[in-house]
């Protein structure tokens, strides 16, 4: 039996949020809030009382936040984390003298009983209460208390005892004695960047002029460019070395000519391996400067950290005992049966030698982050262990909190949402293929709410080298405008692999979802510079994503009613900045609809009239009440973001 | 961080059952199974296998049931626990690396490549086996070695290593290594009693001869007949000396004549408290040699745990310090405004002397197991602080842990529920005012299933001194048949307030559902002998509980369609023992109905003909499929106890 205070009577019980009773944290930016409810109950008949305790691990003092009961025995609170690190809260109850003995007057005075003695007896509160308070409040206390003394009718002091100034300084100053407190339950308080940022994937290779290698010199002088359209983080494919064995071809195919770049997936070489830069790219002084312009530019760099290695890789080397040897002495490469990937070697996790090898990668990320790099894209987590991740992210977390990691991982739930709650801080999704009314509502209502809200941070991708959906293949320029607006304003966090997006590339592979002449095996040349649609949307949404704070938190998405399978319309709202987004899904032909916009959720009355206005257009409307009507034009502009002014 | 074995490969998740993540312990009796499902899922492609491991507390070795994939990445086992005692389990989980090479296989082949290699590589997995089998089984793994090796015809050798008893050898020897657990989860595992039990209640005061006060000597002599009735448990209201001050009169009315006996509940006078006997019924002696008579008669005894005292008992001087005191120096008496019960008075579980409080308590419970007392039913345990139960029950069982605490408590759901969860064996239950086919299903299903299947054990109570619901009050001597055989058959442990039941007391207090003239408040005579249609019902369907094991569990209870909503069917199976009990709800009139009983559940095909006895009149049926006719005759039998033979 544990150490148990005995005069606690309050039990406190289902404290939520948490996730697997606490075995894994919540997630939380700063400025987000944390919903707690729990179901709280005395012995008896006695009411209780319950507030939020919380504060950030290691300081002393408590914060509080108070509870209010939702229905019988069910309390509801919010608290909001205001500092990075990590938090705990928990519940703490106590019996509510002075509510339990008014629901006991009620009950005498509903059966006529005399209740003189029991209004002498309540000064009782008001005593303890005014001994607690701060000399103003006192007096105001003690004023109702020679109220009430002196008042002779005891209706009229039965009254005095239901005012709600005195309810409320009582229960401040109540005494809280002989509370419960719950478990407590650890929250991850990250960084902004965590939930809210606009990223723009490109292959530095393909910046070079006139059908050169590019470098990261060449890269820079995309970073302007890639600024002034509003992304604010650039995620670079692998920049280290690329091996030759079983190097890969243009499309993918087994067998390379002399000038194929390969993959870049398929990393190391006699030249190094995922602490060394790729020589065609230039040095790693040359990477640090690519990092530091970008930040002048207040752009963050993502890594990508693929944990495979190129047969050519120096670790195949020097730690064979991290690799699976076949009985013939050879390597047992990648393979997903009867897929095989002979360009790249798995680490096999199970070897004995595991903790140094858990040790190295561990050493390739800070390697990474001594050259100024916060953000890692992890390339295919589910297929390593997940008790590594575990570990590398919470040791990594230790020393810079900051570090976010981005799970690349296509695959069933389990393990997405497993890799989730282990820690990852933002994951991929299937957005590329949630494409109609339907899907799109029910894979964000699925990912967002209850119980992955807690810790799943969707990073909505609208293409990726992987994935050319046939949605943007068929979809036309409309598509490309469409599925940007979606993922920009559905989540907080969002990308587009450049320069095939926004330049409309096309082509998928042989009525597949890949690109054809994919970029992960050979330089493409875009053109960054030509003026078209998608780029001065890319431009418009990501100054709007900059301004309106409701589109930087993900999970305060709340889908609106219309009355066309073809539209799309949702909410978001963050304190005072309330947005309405309406989205045409169809590419080729003019929508309209009429909306049916829940007033209550908005604070708007409902035969009030409001404006709002049109971030695009800066064009502004009077509406009235939840049903309007809107009209959109693809080929002119295939969403509205409204603001409520 | 955690220590860590880096090579576990296996995520085990959401194992169940638990309650509230292991705060409280899972119940279950000797005899009883614990299904045991959890989410298990492992890196990349790879299977996962796993197994439950449990063993009494205290012992080193592992005992192991297999689980099986329910669907992708979920599994369910069962295991039963076999003597009383704390048991612990939890879930193994390892990569099945020759499952996942068979469905690699499958894959290749299907993609047409050569797999003459991987064959060679399986025979890896038939050495690990056979090295770690016994020498018989390890003889027949080598044999399939030898004709996988000598087998030319790759289609052939494949055919054999799909060959279930290689499957089932090389499983059952495989390595297991690097494998995860889960969370330990604790089981309190009790004696069969605690969950099966035909429970009689009697005031020993009633039991006098010629109007004269009863006593023990005197219900010695009834004891007989309890057994012949076929009862295996008496339950006596509190036995201790009663309060003078503000005794209750007869009907509970606030005024007390010079004769009046007082309710029992009002316990302690001069003569001594919740450790005396009440002089009226003998001595502490005579109790004892009750006990001894009732336990030759295979009865066991349940006394009355009420924490309450008369304004006159010892405990008041003794420990002013445990009491609340009214500023004016009077006692502040038990209410529940506007009622006041003046005769009682609460003890104070906030005084800062608690802890000697809840020795002293303690202390009751333990002198009562010293005379021989096992059993016992809490007085409204809900109005006691619930971490004084939690301590309590799990103090007193860690020295006698054959123990059973019945929880009477008739008040919210939190607070019912709260009860059963911290450890109470047993639980009073709405059933007494759950009497049409709809509310009993309802009901029964709510409390028996999930989440409340793991620790609440319902008594199904057909009175009490307390409830003498309207069915009884105006159902006739069929409504008190009726009644019995629900309670009877719906659980496993059940009782009768006797003397009112099967003397057919039909006399409500004022339109209320309190028995008129309760027996609480004076003494009653009950003809003990005479012969009627209830007495002899209790007696056949107590005999068939005691030979039938399907009526000794309480969660085997499955509900069979019929469609007459007079009527209600269930089945309850143990086992080879099937029963199918059918009642009928209607007291006056006949009712017949066709039933569809859910065969695939009893193991009988389609249109195989099966025989059903009728337990009550020995009379056999030949029934053929599910649907099948019954008619009931409330005047004659309203129900049917029908085993499948």
């Amino acid at each position: 039996m544990k150490q148990l205070l005995g005069q606690a009577r309050v039990n406190i019980e289902n404290i939520y949020p948490n996730i697997d009773g606490g075995r894994y944290l919540i997630k939380r930016v700063v400025g987000e809030s944390v919903e707690v409810t729990a179901d709280i109950f005395s012995d008896g008949q006695d009411l209780a009382k319950s507030e939020i305790i919380f504060r950030k691990k290691g300081e002393y003092k408590w914060q509080i936040s108070p509870m209010h009961a939702v229905w019988e025995d069910h309390a509801k609170g919010i608290f909001k984390p205001d500092s990075e690190g990590i938090w705990e809260f928990t519940v703490r109850a106590w019996v509510d003298r002075f509510g339990t003995w008014q629901k006991h007057l009620i009950h005498r005075l509903q059966a006529g009983q005399d209740v003189e003695a029991e209004i002498k007896y309540a000064l009782i509160f008001l005593k303890q209460a005014s001994k607690k308070a701060m000399p103003k409040k006192a007096k105001r206390i003690e004023h109702f208390t020679e109220k009430i003394k002196n008042e002779l009718d005891i209706e009229q002091a039965v009254k005095i005892l239901f005012n709600q100034e005195l309810i409320n300084l009582i229960n401040k100053y109540s005494d809280k004695d002989f509370a419960s407190e719950g478990k407590l339950f650890e929250v991850l308080v990250e960084r902004k960047k965590a939930l809210f940022g606009s990223w723009y994937e490109f292959f530095p290779r393909s910046t070079g002029e006139n059908g050169k290698h590019g470098t990261f010199k060449d890269a820079e002088k995309l970073i302007p460019t890639i600024a002034e359209w509003g992304f604010d983080t650039i995620y670079l494919p692998p920049i280290h070395p690329i091996g030759k064995t079983f190097r890969k071809g243009k499309n993918g195919m087994s067998i390379a000519l002399k000038n194929d770049v390969g993959s870049c997936w398929a990393i190391g070489s006699k030249a190094g391996g995922h602490k060394s830069v790729h020589k065609s790219l230039g040095t790693l002084d040359d990477f640090r400067n690519f990092v530091k312009i970008s930040a002048e530019h207040d752009i963050e760099i993502c890594l990508d950290f693929a944990l495979q290695c190129s047969p050519d890789h120096p670790y195949i080397q020097e730690n064979t005992q991290w690799f699976n040897w076949k009985a013939d002495g050879t390597l047992r490469y990648a393979e997903n049966p009867p897929h095989e990937y002979r360009d790249i070697v798995f680490f096999d996790f199970e070897n004995p030698d595991w903790q140094n090898l858990w040790a190295e990668l561990k050493s390739i990320v800070n390697f990474w982050i001594d050259q100024g790099v916060k953000i890692f894209r992890v390339d295919n987590p589910h297929t390593k262990p997940f008790i590594f991740w575990e570990w590398l992210i919470s040791e990594i977390k230790k020393e810079h909190f900051d570090v976010i990691f981005l799970a690349e991982s296509f695959t069933k739930e389990k393990q997405m949402i497993g890799l989730s709650k282990l820690g990852f801080t933002q994951s991929y999704t299937y957005f590329a293929w949630r494409n109609s009314k339907d899907e799109l509502l029910g894979y964000m209502q699925t990912i967002l709410n209850f119980p992955y809200r807690e810790h799943f941070r969707p990073h909505l991708w609208a293409n990726t080298p992987d994935v050319l959906s046939k949605y943007l293949q068929f979809g036309g320029e409309n598509g490309f405008v469409t599925r940007l607006i979606l993922a920009a304003t559905l989540s907080a966090t969002y990308g587009i692999y450049g320069g095939a997006y926004e330049n409309l590339w096309t082509h998928g592979n042989y009525g597949g979802e890949e690109y054809e002449h994919s970029e992960k095996f050979e330089i493409k040349h875009w053109d960054w510079k030509k003026p078209n649609r998608v780029k001065q949307v890319m431009k418009i949404v990501n100054k709007i994503r900059k301004e309106n704070e409701a589109l930087q938190y993900t999970h305060n998405l709340r889908f609106v009613e219309i009355d066309n399978p073809n539209m799309i319309a949702y909410l978001k709202t963050y304190e005072n900045n309330k947005l309405l987004i309406v989205v045409c899904l169809d590419n080729f032909h003019s929508q309209h609809g009429w909306l049916n916009i829940p007033l209550e959720h908005l604070g708007i009355y409902q035969h009030e009239s409001y404006k709002i206005k049109d971030l695009v257009t800066s064009s502004e409307y009077y509406w009235n009440g939840g049903r309007n009507y809107v009209e959109l034009h693809p080929h002119y502009l295939p969403f509205h973001i409204f603001r409520f002014e």
